[in-house]
Parts: C-alpha cells; sequence; structure tokens
C-alpha cells in the first residue's frame, strides 16, 4: 500500500517519479486564468482563519456540503467561522474519490504543513494550526503567491473595469509578480439579460460616448481593448451556454440591436445571430492584435431559482449541459479562419463526453504561426479531477499534439489553490511514466523532460507571449 | 494469475478483500427496485427447472442467445426445457467480457453449489446439478429470498393493482421478509398509446368513478396512493422516454386531456405538456408523503416491429438513446425545488454518457432534509456491468457525495439475482481499495467500514425510511 | 519497465502474450475495408522514397505536423521529400501517447528493420534505410501484400468504376490474393451536392441510358450492382453525416428527384427524405444478394475552407459530430428488417460516445440467419488508437458478442498499414488477457483459441462468405 498522499502522491511507477520529481516540481507557476480579485493582492490581503480562505467563496465545497445533508447555516449562513469549519472537515472525511479530498490536503501539506487527513477528530487541531500560520506575514495573499513560485496572474475582468488593482501591482516594485488583466466581455453580449441596458450605460460612461448601434458597441469595446491592451492583457474569455453560428447581416444585427435597445423582447434565434456576430467581431480584434481567445462553454447556470433568488450566482447550482454541438463549434472558427481573423484559442466544455469532438476540431484549423495554435483546454471545473485530467491528456494525446499543451490553469476564487497546478503535474507525469513503463514510448530523458517543463510552464509562455524567461 | 470467480472475485487488492469480506459480504439486501412476480412470493413458487429460472423471462439472456446466432425456437420458441438450457451453455462459453458470464456463474456458485465453467462439456452435468437442487424445498421462492439475506424487497405495481398478493404476504407470519409495492403509473401518463382509454377505463373501475378531467385523474390517483401508502408502499418509479419539462396553464392540461378522451389526436408538443403537468403533480404527491421518486429515462423500446408483433413488449428490442437533454431534467426538478415540493429523487440514465451531467445536476437541489436528497442512481440495465458501475461509482465520487451512495438494487425479473448486489458489492471495494492501495484515501477503518456499509445496505434503510435496523 | 516496443508489445501479462504468439499473430489478413488505389496493385509500384510511401497521401500525419506548427510547404507543399521527411520526424518524436507513434514505429520495424525509436538524430539513418529497403523488389506493392500475411482485400469503389484493374489483378496467375471492389454509392445518394447532376451524366454513360426518375436511378444502380457482383463484390459501404430515417411516399421520392434534376433547390427535409429512400432500396438489394451493408456516420468533413478550395477532400480538415442520432439508426433498421429486408450490417460511429447506443441497437436486430448478424464494426478512424479500440471491444462485449465480431481493418490509404491489425491484434489479447489473468474468465485455451482466432481472420471469412478457408 502507498503511503497516504506523500512525496509520490498518484506517482505509482519509477518514471512517474523521476519525470515528477526532476522536471516537474520546480517549474514555476504561470496561471493564465482564474477569478481572484486583485485587490486583495495590491492590498495584500491577510486572513483572519481558514474559514475564510476555503469556504469563504468555495461553491465546490458547499455543494458538498449540501450534499452530506448540512445545514445551510453551516454553508452560507451565519454558523460561526469555527463550527463551519468543524462542519466541513465531518464532511470532507466522507469525500472519498472527490478531488475536494485530494485539494484540500494538498493545501494543508503545503501551506500549514498538516499532514495528517483532516476527520472530525483532527479538526480543531487543523482550526488551530492553519489559523496560526494564517497570522503569521509569510501567509498574506502576496507570499502566498511568492512561495507558490507564481511568475505571473491572469484574472478576470470586464471591459468596464478600471483596472487600477493592476496598476498599483505593477506600480509596487517591492512585487515582482505579474498580475494582469484578462478580457471577459459576456455581459456586453448578453443581451437577452434584463440587465443588459444597465450594462450599457455602464459602459457608455466608462467609453464616454452613446452607444445606440452595433457598431457604437464595437467601437466603444475597441477603445476598452486598447486599454487592456495598454495594460498588458493579451488573453480574453468567454463563457457561452454553446459555441454558437447563426451568421446573418450586419443591417440584420444592427436591427436585432436596435430592438434590444427599445426594449423590446429578443428572439432566440435573433440571439444567437447576434452573439454570433459579437464573436466574430472579437476574434477579429484578438486576431490583429495577437491574442488568445479562450472559450468556455456547456454549462447551465443559476438551475435552483430558489437559491439562486437567496444567494446569486456562482454559489453552486451550475449544471453540465449535454446538448452542446460541435458543428457550430467548426462552423464558427472556419468563419474567422475563412478571413484570416483566427487567433489562437484554447477550447474547454463543461461536458467531458465532447473531448474526442474538440480534439478533432482543433486538429481543422492548425497552422504554422503557433505550435498547437488551437488548444484543447485543460479539464475544467467540475471536469478538473484525476479521471477528468487523464481522459483530457489522453484525448488529446490521442487526437493532436500533447507536447504543445499549454497545461493548467486554476480557474479559482481561493489563493491556496495553486497546489492544483502540482496535481495537474503529478497526473501528468504519472500518464506518461505509464506509457514509458509500458513500451509504448522510449525512455528518452531529453525529449522527455521537454516535454513535461513545456506542459508544466514553458509551452504557457510562449504561446501566449508573456514577458518571461522560459526554464 | 487469480484462480476463476473464487472468493476474491473482482477484488484485486488486500485492501478491496479486506473491505469486502470484513464489512459488505455479510450485511443484508435490501431491493429497492426489481420487477419479481409477487404472486410467485405469495404463493412460494417452486421451479421445475433452470431453464424455467434462468431462460423464462430474461431477455439478456435471450438477446445474447441471438447475438450468437441461435434459431428463436430455442430462446423463446417450443424447444424443451433441456434442449434451450444446451444452447445457451453453449452460448454462455463465448460470452467473455459480458456480465452474463458473471451473474450466470454467481448463481452457480451460490445457489447450485456448482463452481465449473459452465461450458458445452459441463452443460448437461449442471442441468442434472440444477434441477435436483430447484426440486428441494430450500430452493423455493421464499427460501431463495432467506438464504440471499434479504430483509424487504420492493415490486414494480401499476396504480389499479390490487395488491392482494402484498396483503397475503404480509399476513403470512411464517415470513418475515418485507414485500411492499412500488408505485409505477406510467400507464397513467402515456396518453399517446392507443390503449391509453382502455387504461382509463380500468382505473375508472378501481375508483369507482368517472374520469372526465385532468383533476378526475389526479383525484384517482391520489386516491390510489393513499391506497398504496396504506400498503407500506413509500417508493415511486418513472419510466420516461427523457426528462421532460414544458410547462403550460391548467386549462391547456384539461384541454389536451379532453382533446384526448375524444378520440382526436394530440400533437407531440401536447403530449410534453401533458407529462409535464402529470409529473409535477406526482413530484408534489410523492414530497407531501415524503415518497422516493425514481426516474428512469433513455431508452427506446421495442425497436423491432416485426418481434414486438410476436413476442410483445420486455423481449430484448430495447436500446439506449442518446438524445436525452439534461437542461429538460434540471429545470424539472427546479419546477418541483421553486415551490417547495420536490421529494427524495434518484435518477437513472440508460445512457451512460449522461452520467457527467446528472452528477452536477444532482448537486443544485440537494438540502439538510436527508443526506444526497437527490441520487444519481447505480448503473442501469445495459450498464449494470463492471464497467459501467465503476464508471457510476467513480463518476457519483468526482461529482457528489459517493457516501451518502443508497447503493445496488437487482432491477430483475428472477429470484436468482441477488447475487448482483453481491456483484456490485464486489465492484464498490474493488474501487475503495484501489484508491486507498493508491495512497489517495487514507486506510481509516471506522469511516472506511461506515462507507462500504452504508452504500451496501444502511443508506438505504435510513434514505427510504423503512422500518428496519440499520446494521 | 517494459522494453519499448519490443516483441511483447501492449501485452502486459503472459496470458496475453500467450494468446497473441499462439493464436493471433501468425493468422492470415483479411482487409475488407480500405482506400488503396488497385491500379497500385495491378502494376505492382515501386515507391522511390519513405515520403512517397509516408506523407504522400497520409492526412493522419499531416494534421499532427500542422499541430506542431509546421510550415505547409513540408506537408503538402514543394520542399524535397528528404526534408519532408525530416521535418516529419522531428515532429513524431514529441508524438506520445498518439498512435501514429505506434503505427510508425510497427512500420520501421517490420518493413523496415529499423527498430530505434525515430527522432531528430536518426532521422538520417531511417532515410537511407528505408529508401535502400524500397528500392528493393521485396518492397513493391504486390510483395509488401503478400510479406503482409493478406489473403484478400475490399478496395472502395464508384458505381461508376469500370473495376478494370480488378479484373487485370485476377486475370494475372502471378498473384493470388484477392483484390475485390466494394460498393460506395455516395455520390449516386448525395443529391445536396453542387456537382450532383454532372455525376449523373456519368451514370448515365456508364449504363447507356437516361435517368430521368428515381426509378430509372434504381434501375441503372441494380445493373451496376449487378457489374459489382461478377466482380466478386459482396461489401457495400456508406458515409453518412448520421444515419437517417424520414420516411416518405414513393411519389415524394420522385417529385423531390425531379425538382433536383430541374436545377431547383431542395430543402433540408427533401434531402433526408430521398436518401431515406435511398438506403432502403440499398438496403434492400444487398439483403437479396447476401451483401454486407457498412454504415459509416458521425464525420463532419472539410472544416476549414480555405484550406479545402487549396487541398481538396480529404487532407486532414475533418472532425467528428456529436449530434448523431441513435433513435434514427434503430428506426432505420426496423424499417427495413420489417419487411424481412435488412442484410447483414456493420455500424461504425465516428463519435466514441455513440459506442454504447449502437452496442443496445445491434442486439435488437440479431437473428439465426448469421452469427452477430448485425455488427459493432471496429474503432474507427480517428478512435483507431488504443484507447479507442480497448473501449469498442469492452463496449461490444458488455453489450453483445464480442466473440462473433468480425475485427479489424486498415480502413487506409497506405499499403505499409497492415501492421494497424497486428495492433488490433494485441490490443485485443491484452484486454482478454486482462480478463482472465483477473480470474473474470477461465484459461480455457481451445475457447480462447476460437474466440482470439476468429476475431483476428475466421470471423470474418466466415461472416462476409468469401472463398478463403478459415484457420
Amino acid at each position: 500500500m502507498k503511503k497516504f498522499m506523500d512525496k509520490d502522491f498518484i506517482l505509482t511507477t519509477k518514471t512517474a517519479q523521476k519525470l515528477y520529481h526532476s522536471f516537474a516540481e520546480n517549474m514555476p507557476v504561470l496561471d493564465y486564468h482564474c477569478h481572484i480579485n486583485p485587490e486583495e493582492i495590491a492590498h495584500d490581503r491577510q486572513f483572519e482563519n481558514i474559514t475564510q480562505v476555503w469556504l469563504g467563496g468555495d461553491h465546490y465545497k458547499w455543494r458538498f456540503m449540501r450534499s452530506c445533508g448540512v445545514d445551510e447555516k453551516y454553508i452560507t449562513g451565519d454558523a460561526s467561522d469555527h463550527d463551519k469549519f468543524i462542519a466541513w472537515a465531518k464532511c470532507l472525511q466522507k469525500a472519498i474519490g472527490n478531488p475536494l479530498y485530494h485539494w484540500s490536503h494538498l493545501e494543508l501539506q503545503r501551506y500549514f504543513g498538516f499532514d495528517k487527513p483532516l476527520t472530525e477528530e483532527t479538526a480543531e487541531e487543523a482550526w488551530k494550526v492553519c489559523n496560526k500560520a494564517l497570522s503569521k506575514k509569510d501567509m498574506s495573499v502576496r507570499s502566498i503567491i511568492k512561495r507558490s513560485n507564481v511568475t505571473l496572474i491572469c484574472t478576470t475582468d470586464d471591459p468596464v473595469d478600471a483596472l487600477n488593482f493592476h496598476e498599483e501591482i505593477k506600480n509596487d516594485s517591492t512585487f515582482d509578480v505579474q498580475v494582469l488583466p484578462a478580457w471577459r466581455p459576456d455581459k456586453s453580449m448578453n443581451l437577452e439579460k434584463p440587465t443588459y441596458l444597465d450594462y450599457l450605460a455602464k459602459l457608455e460612461g466608462t467609453v464616454g460616448f452613446k452607444i445606440s448601434t452595433f457598431e457604437d458597441l464595437m467601437k466603444a469595446l475597441r477603445l476598452r481593448l486598447d486599454y487592456f491592451e495598454n495594460h498588458g492583457c493579451s488573453v480574453s474569455d468567454h463563457g457561452l451556454d454553446d459555441v454558437m453560428c447563426t451568421p446573418s447581416s450586419k443591417e440584420e444585427i444592427e436591427a436585432i440591436f436596435s430592438k434590444r435597445l427599445s426594449g423590446a423582447a429578443v428572439s432566440e434565434e435573433e440571439v444567437l445571430k447576434f452573439k454570433t456576430a459579437f464573436m466574430v467581431e472579437m476574434g477579429r480584434e484578438y486576431a490583429k492584435r495577437n491574442w488568445v481567445m479562450q472559450l468556455h462553454y456547456g454549462c447551465k447556470r443559476d438551475n435552483n431559482t430558489k437559491r439562486f433568488e437567496k444567494l446569486g450566482p456562482d454559489t453552486g447550482f451550475d449544471c453540465i449541459r449535454n446538448d452542446t454541438n460541435a458543428s457550430n463549434l467548426a462552423n464558427f472558427l472556419d468563419a474567422l479562419e475563412k478571413e484570416g481573423s483566427l487567433p489562437k484559442t484554447i477550447i474547454y466544455s463543461l461536458n467531458p463526453g465532447d473531448n474526442e469532438a474538440i480534439g478533432t476540431i482543433i486538429g481543422c484549423f492548425q497552422d504554422s504561426t503557433a505550435v498547437a495554435k488551437i488548444q484543447h483546454g485543460s479539464a475544467w471545473w467540475f471536469n478538473d479531477n484525476k479521471i477528468g485530467m487523464e481522459n483530457q491528456i489522453k484525448s488529446l494525446a490521442n487526437l493532436g499534439n500533447l507536447s504543445g499543451f499549454v497545461g493548467m490553469l486554476t480557474d479559482s476564487r481561493s489563493f491556496l489553490s495553486y497546489t492544483r497546478h502540482e496535481y495537474f503535474r503529478r497526473i501528468l507525469c504519472n500518464v506518461i511514466g505509464e506509457w514509458v513503463e509500458n513500451g509504448e514510448y522510449p525512455y528518452d530523458e531529453k525529449v522527455l523532460s521537454e516535454i513535461v517543463k513545456g506542459i508544466s510552464y514553458n509551452n504557457a509562455v510562449k504561446y501566449f507571449g508573456f514577458k518571461l524567461d522560459t526554464k
């Protein structure tokens, strides 16, 4: 029996252990997609206790607690932080086979030096150990980032965001990690939302002119793209129900936009047309600027109306769609490629059943402007577990060029999630180790180390074009 | 090489063996969903030969024989029972990798003490051994149930069923296994069927009043729900093509029902609206009564018209749908949850590609009224094999709370199928054993034994609220 | 660590090794579906260098090179054959986890005796070794076929093809491998194509009469079916977006066809009706002639318009569809079965998520006219890798009769691809070996050898009814 989560956690072969410890473990972390709050970096937030870090906004944990029958009081309610932590510990010990079990224990081990399994019995001790650690300066947000060997972070930002915290961080010479904005214009696109006109008003305020046409909207967004670019941004991100491709004419788009401005209802068909036009325009801009376009799709959000009304979005009530249409994705990419405007693109579906379709679609749009120009993104959200990551890695390897993969991102709201890069690297090295030990790939240390270091870090440095050295 | 199907069958690690033999093997069986005939329990049927038990109604075996090119004469035709058994034995020895191979040999070993592989060569011997055993009193239906350590069985019953055999069994003090009805009102819902009006006539006969409106139908069903409840029922079951959610108004539903009563054709859209309304009403009733709602969907039935006309339904001509829409499932659950009427629910799709969508949907509707209130049901029908069960277990573990899982059911028409609980438990212990031996979960016997005993039996006792002790 | 791709490549257990080396390795190859050019067999083509064989038309390799960021000049462009090979070698060494890695090295080992991994460093040596070998008579097309132990090849041919090369080969007594045509009438069916009328003109030229009605079209095709049959054909093949089943009347079909002849546009609905009628007519013909019908579906082709305009079809720009509808497949088979016209059928979907639906559909249409009359085809195209083949084998075993499987085909444009049969057999033996070593199936050498030899070769001989001896 292997020891519980020791230094060779996940690494079941000698080759896997060698690859991980020699080539992956010490590579820096480039976190090109996450949801952390830049203000907390700018002001170097210090946490009062482990509940704040762990249960403050982590809907993965909330979901699990609800599945254990825990009262909402101990989840998002008014129980004390201590009691919430104890409730969580009781749940966690039952989370066998769940990634939360690994994520939580990796964080306990790496950041708090707490090596025991967290159980009802050890919960009080863990509470003390963690809180004591958190009170120290070396567990401030910036310290966590530095000791996690992070060189660059991309946050997720709306076009109207002022990016002042990014500026603050950049101008602070005592902190050398790059914290860059990423462009996420979903609110500019989702014209079916009741709040769309309010959003447009905000955007008008930001750019200083009235948005009366789709062309105005694009003009406004182009100004903001320039602004983001001046703040070092080169990555965009889109959250889509599904990738759509319902082309129409300029006139139609203007008519739909104008209809929406008037307050009239727009049909589903019109929404698809509008969003298609929006996405094509965005793609053109990214291609022109040599940005990376990230497409996240396949999620159905806020499924529990009662809870949504109480708790709002991103509180643990989202699910996987199983009706995504890969043909639209292929047609959308082709629409851009046809006119020479297809940017570097990373594709993520929440439905793991889409892996193979994505694996074959990316192969239709590769060219010599970048290695693995169109990427199959790392296993996302609900798939961000051992099986999900293995499946994405193997699917990509079978259907595309694994060696060119830009690898992991945290996608997280928490500053302790950098261990997910470790988790991913262990899984990656284990998969490769298995191939090698099985005689399916030769033990060629030069090539293998390049592949492992590439996927851990170097590929992302080159792909995104960040000002960073490869290692 | 491990020995063929010995005591450590499926159990590849020491931990798996320990968990199975110490904590799973001797737990009682709670078979909360099956299709056995209560009359055969009431009258304690004795079988004449193994063909009656094995090939009398088992369409899994029929399908396999047809795939081997066997003449229908030896399947559902007029060949002698002996010749049918020999024909089956010849097929079975080729069933490598098929669950029938394991199920059949588990049954041979556990009920008949026949430990050899069944082949053309051993078939005559097996025929004699089995038939001799079946002639003994300890192989009557009740004896099989008792020696299988079953404490409770839920059959599958139509609202018009009189439940007299359930009463008979209950009133017989010589038999202490609870045999309860389960409520399956499909025929009351499927208004698109040509036989719908005949069915309504039967229901009218049962309740003693005319059903002229949807409201009447609900009144009738409520009476029958009361009747079932008085017979100890607390479980419902629905067989759906797909879970639907097409809301409409009361008036529309009455109009659709009235149209159908008049004999006029109803459109697909109207069928969806009607069924949605029906299911919402049922959900409300279950919530009120604290019953469990089971949803089985994703099956396309009776695909071979020629055979259907000759042999009728449930004869081996059904298949998996791949066009189920998870969004509707989420919306349906939300429709009930919104009004506080979502009962405990178990969701099964015949399409294994739905596992991950289901795993994330159940997480959207959990609360503190029950542990794992919304369940991802055990691998169903065509998925009821080693790979299918492993996938369901791992998907549930990754996305939800495996430790709260209510576990296995036979879903069977045969009294020898209780070994499927054994098969499931071996697979479960093997999966957990692998995690532990891999260092992915600590060897904590207290927690592990609780999890294993829970999934084997105790969780179901608590979840369904049956009058049974946990072990 | 196992040695890299040695004699026990893929074979991880003793049983797997025994099964492969004793029963699979030396079985002949029956390649019942491929895309090789019969002219090259007739004229016994000799290749000038390895680039001609490997990179001349292999879009799998082209895709991978594009994914590595290689300039199109070295892929389909005007770089020298030498430089193309070096560019390919550099890519291949990064193809970890990709089937191209295994296919290429199997070919290097078996045909060229080159046992080293192909890398940038060994590329020049490999270039020389391979080219020297190719200059010898024992590496002509016919010699390759003979040393690959091939007994029969089915090419892929259009109804208008004259089959003169097949005749030439047949009449040449110095070459004893059967090279038979296979019937692929896609162009006769795809009336939505702009080139459809040109194609009809060709067909008219071939049969010598005007095609003015759908009935005429069928008459013409029947003549060509006869012609193919006289040339030994007994296998058909269809490339479909999805299997369709939209029945309509004879009159409607004639009206649609007549509309198309007039040059008017036909609707999507009309296309589906026409194709359904076409496929039903074909099915009837195959049943009458006892041919095998192959259905390949789930592919979306030519997704990159820019490249398509430059390079044409089959150049590496196709992808998997994820919107195939299994219900239509079941209904189409039923439409034929209802009237007693369902031929032996092999079903392949490009979407691996369809495996389980297919596995259950084939079970609905089996009968005693053939063992495993309806087959789940071997993992196709993008799925033709270790994981894809394992999944297809295990799915078929779980849901149907693996022992009756007709096994592998190359589906290839290259004469070196016969090693894919070896790859498949190793994977098959490894899966079976695992079951046996796990105690899930007994080590019964008689049954196991029959199963392995059957799937490797004998089943196909019997199923297709070719004039060949089983081994």
